[in-house]
């Protein structure tokens, strides 16, 4: 059982209330808690020493990433993020300097993007590093973009560059905060994620969730640098096309808009964010799953993303 | 360095905002999201495999003692818990039957107690289980408690008996939300919290925060059962008042009211909450740490109550 089939079995039947928009399964979970005109949203993420970063890590990164992964999900629901409560599980004999490291990171970023640290806990995990950070933030009321809007026809869209992210970016990305509020307050998204997983597994959650297809053109796909490095350095690596639809850790938005706005959203797009590259890499489509189209034809892709667990 | 100095270096000069009306100190933090007659109470906390439960604690027990916990910081802000997110590291090699397991214990109390379980998170800590919850709730603007509101004069409560919590109580305790609530809406409470590190050491988290001192009247203390048995059981266990002074995981209510207000709040309680009792244990004193009152006069307690790290 993987990460993703362990999750399904778990949210099926979980407790609710009256304050729930949304549970489990979107980026972000929504709460109305009554604010006139915002709806809350909620969410945390972990990143463990071995996995999400080494022990060569430098603090200031680890803790960097541990925020920013969860500032990216709330870009992913077109939110702004408020408060953060950090919980860092720590080896007994951990070293102050690097845990106050860590902070200086975590703290840097949240500052610049308006979000408070509000406290948190220290444990101890006795073999490593985890730290989990929770996350609270704010969506104008009928703002919030899920997962599940997508439509047969949409242009689909990503920001930035693919793959490769594991060579540096993973620690150094920036949350595509303003981006997606940018999208959201001129456009009408019909879907929005950030990308975790890797392109492939991750549009497969809006495909699911919306109950669609996807066309992607394969030669639309931007892919970084460090991917095509990757595959050109290594023979035994990943072909940098798939490096972009599989690797994880992008952090790059994914979404989907009615096409006869795509033109109109590329030239506003490149006036307002004109150092960050968007592309449209294909289109919704009836039916279900990825097909990847390329001189030779359409196939259907079937490997996964990155998925925990396997 | 243990866990206090740590959080004390940590939590010097952190980010904050204009939401933020408590940040990192107390039990919860609190937060003003405009919700026009409450506030909001955040707060994350982990239990560890090895520390908090262990590989033989059936997994029901760890998913309700890892939400208790926080609920139990809701209760210590006179609060109301409405949603939770649950972030489960697991070895790679993880039953699924015993994480669902874990989930129900989780999700049962849950329900009981109206709060939602709105997504999370599954990631790898590849020696140990670890389980964190991070919580939403909600309390009416002006009857948050805190920490910092004890007064020389006062008199000092706790709910329950003390001691011994790890020969079973840690497993099944019920959080004090409804007691809380109670004492809330009809007294005014000087400063309230929740016993998670023994009563002498988180007591003097409330004198710390409000510059007071305490003196305990050793008669007074309600000896749990379980401690008592353990001292009588074990001549190298500590004697049975020590262990109410210094054990963990108690999880009941420690709070100071004006003493005129006592003999009312006890006669009203008994009413109320036939079933729980309600100690005076002492008072509040100018000066600053704690003063143990017996026959033989009064003694400074130096002991701490349950550190981490140490």
């Amino acid at each position: 059982m993987n990460e993703f089939e362990l999750i399904a079995r778990l949210t099926k039947s979980l407790p609710t209330n009256k304050n729930v928009l949304v549970g489990a399964g979107d980026d972000c979970a929504v709460l109305d808690l009554g604010v006139p005109e915002k709806l809350i949203l909620f969410k945390t993420d972990a990143v463990v020493e071995g996995i999400h970063f080494t022990k060569e890590t430098p603090p200031e990164k680890i803790g960097r990433k541990a925020l920013a992964r969860c500032l990216s999900d709330i870009a992913a629901m077109a939110g702004t993020p408020t408060a953060a409560l950090v919980t860092m599980a720590l080896p007994e004999n951990f070293d102050a300097e690097f845990v106050a490291k860590i902070y200086d990171g975590l703290n840097t970023l949240a500052e610049k993007n308006g979000a408070a640290i509000v406290g948190g806990e220290t444990t101890t995990n006795p073999e490593r590093i985890l730290i989990s950070i929770a996350l609270i933030g704010t969506v104008p009321r009928g703002k919030q973009i899920l997962r599940n809007g997508a439509k047969a026809g949409d242009a689909i869209f990503v920001t930035g560059e693919l793959g490769g992210s594991l060579a540096g970016r993973h620690l150094e990305f920036e949350p595509r905060l303003a981006e997606a509020r940018w999208l959201a307050e001129h456009f009408s998204i019909h879907a929005l994620m950030d990308l975790s997983d890797g392109l492939a597994g991750d549009l497969r959650h809006i495909l699911n969730a919306s109950k669609v297809g996807a066309e992607i053109l394969k030669s639309a796909l931007p892919i970084s640098r460090a991917a095509k490095l990757r595959a050109k350095e290594n023979s035994a690596a990943k072909p940098a096309v798939v490096a972009a639809l599989t690797d994880g850790e992008d952090f790059e938005l994914l979404f989907t808009i009615a096409s006869k706005d795509a033109v109109k959203l590329l030239d506003a797009w490149k006036k307002k964010f004109p150092k960050l590259k968007l592309s449209c890499i294909g289109k919704i489509v009836a039916g279900d799953g990825i097909l990847i189209r390329d001189k030779m034809g359409s196939h259907k892709f079937n490997a996964h993303g990155y998925v925990h667990f396997t």
